[in-house]
């Protein structure tokens, strides 16, 4: 777990981009900005970490479904923690940990929030991976959840494995008692992820003449498999198909591939497999407020209680955002990026 | 109306395959057969129309979900006279229009079946048209009423719409009050189309710099459309895809491009389409028996009224079964393409 030791306010920047282009990196930059002055109920925060997920990356090359009016700063989600107090504000206190707003543009060093409305975090737990819960974990728990009705024991199939979704999910997977067969890119993934509690780790594609269909049938004895997640697209959705079972629902929530779903007639007319999307976004404006809170509450418990994590593959002051938004670009990583504030250090 | 004379029992012949191969016409042959002994309850009939499906040229070729054990006879669908009776069978009488078994081998002058069970169909009414309702008018029927709960005034889009389940769901839309766009590939079947009550016709892809679903927001006036259905697959059914409203359903029903079918991410994760497939074996196997007579006490009701039909390319007797299935699976034609018993002449 990183310690945050707190250095005083350094410089104020934020991430912004005046606008998009296909290499992220050269879009946003960070810039210096002036010690806002607060307003009645207004806090100033100081970011803690944010992490740099598939999505942001999409917004800034312009290929994300929802995009920000330019200007903008980058970044969806965060904690920080509340350095001053604006005039009336009786709470959050100096010092608690809070939940950043989804979507709010949390790659910068201090924002100002109204202190009504901040979902305070418990300050004794690892803000790097409290900053990562408003998407990857709901977005894992809701496609577990919101399309077929999974019994303890049913088996699973998703790509990605080793994505920040990926590896939620696995969790989330076990800890509801059902089974996982994990597809990857990569072989040296498999030992770490069957470790972290895949059931079945299989790489994607042909092995020895051998595609996925056929090695997951092998693996798993034949069991049904009513559910695939799939977010790579192109020609790994066709082979998820050939991996599930007759009836069964395959849910496409990303494109890593860059490349559309490719989808044989056969196994949506002759297999009468149904394919769906997710978008957390659309869910948050459809989901009823008693439904999000279930949600994110049983999130929050899972990580205070060190049950759900996500691997970091590196973590960036907020100064190095292009080399922090080019190494999340570039793919092959095994963990997040995350972006930290100035006067914080791990 | 083709009106049919009887000549007396010709050769009895049957359009057989001992293999499947790329090139169904050199696979299918029409072979003599003895005349056969009728054993108790069972009757005589003699072949008056079956049509070349689709479905039919894939058994062929091996490409389809379900394959009769070799060798087989070809065909799916069709109408028969009842000739002879064999020991106590008290009707259907000798003379009687009766629908052929669903998957029987119909591509034969004669065949033996037993009385019981036989459906009699009006004997007034164009045999050519009767022969073809066991498959593309429930089709057409049930893609307009499985998927998507439509109301009078909706807007559906189709492709491969003068196809014979394209022509039947035109005419079964256009009686329930439904609209149609019906997307073509070739510019000369869109007087014909608009003629037989399509809304819209519209050429695949771009014309005139503009993509499917500008021009069929043009069209429509930019209305809602809930259901698009597909038979063409590869990136026909991304261009439909763009063509639909969100929260849509995409159902594919067949692969006439060869392709399979591409989807682009954003159209099922950013508008929430449901892509789905439909096979009318599958149905046959789980509707009910009421549905199934609803379906088809409907379909006959329409075609005896003359209200239902489809084109028709051309009819070839059963011996010249190769030339037939060469003109079926050559594509490019305006209407289905019939086999005929030997012994009626059209």
């Amino acid at each position: 777990m990183a310690i945050y030791i707190y250095k005083g306010y350094g410089n104020m920047l934020k991430a912004e981009y005046l606008q998009r282009g296909p290499v992220p990196q050269d879009v946003i930059e960070a810039v210096a900005f002036e010690d806002p002055e607060l307003q009645e109920g207004q806090v100033l925060l100081e970011l803690l970490a944010s992490p740099i997920n598939p999505s942001d990356v999409l917004t800034l090359t312009g290929e994300y479904g929802l995009l920000p009016p330019l200007p903008a700063v980058g970044g969806n989600e965060g904690v920080a923690k509340v350095v001053r107090h604006g005039p009336n504000v009786s709470g959050p206190e100096i010092g608690q940990i809070v939940l950043l707003p989804v979507g709010s543009g949390t790659w910068a060093t201090h924002m100002v929030a109204n202190a009504q409305g901040l979902v305070p975090l418990p300050n004794n737990v690892d803000p790097v991976q409290l900053s990562m819960i408003t998407i990857n974990p709901p977005t894992a728990y809701l496609l577990l959840s919101e399309f077929v009705d999974l019994q303890e024991g049913d088996w699973v199939i998703q790509n990605a494995a080793n994505s920040g979704v990926g590896s939620y999910l696995t969790t989330l997977a076990k800890l509801r008692g059902l089974k996982v067969i994990n597809v990857v890119r990569r072989e040296s993934l498999i030992d770490p992820m069957l470790a972290a509690g895949a059931d079945v780790v299989l790489v994607d594609g042909e092995v020895n003449g051998e595609g996925l269909g056929k090695r997951v049938a092998a693996a798993t004895g034949g069991a049904e498999i009513k559910l695939g997640i799939d977010a790579v697209g192109g020609m790994a959705t066709a082979r998820m198909g050939e991996a599930l079972s007759e009836g069964a629902t395959l849910v496409n929530y990303g494109a890593l591939s860059g490349e559309p779903c490719v989808i044989a007639p056969g196994m949506i007319i002759f297999k009468d497999i149904t394919v769906r999307g997710f978008w957390l976004a659309k869910w948050f404006g459809a989901a009823t407020p008693e439904r999000q809170h279930e949600v994110f509450g049983t999130i929050t418990k899972l990580v205070a209680e060190g049950k759900l994590s996500a691997p970091i593959h590196g973590t960036y002051p907020l100064s190095e955002i292009k080399e922090a938004v080019r190494v999340a670009a570039a793919g092959g990583r095994d963990g997040k990026v995350i972006v930290t504030g100035e006067s914080w250090t791990a």
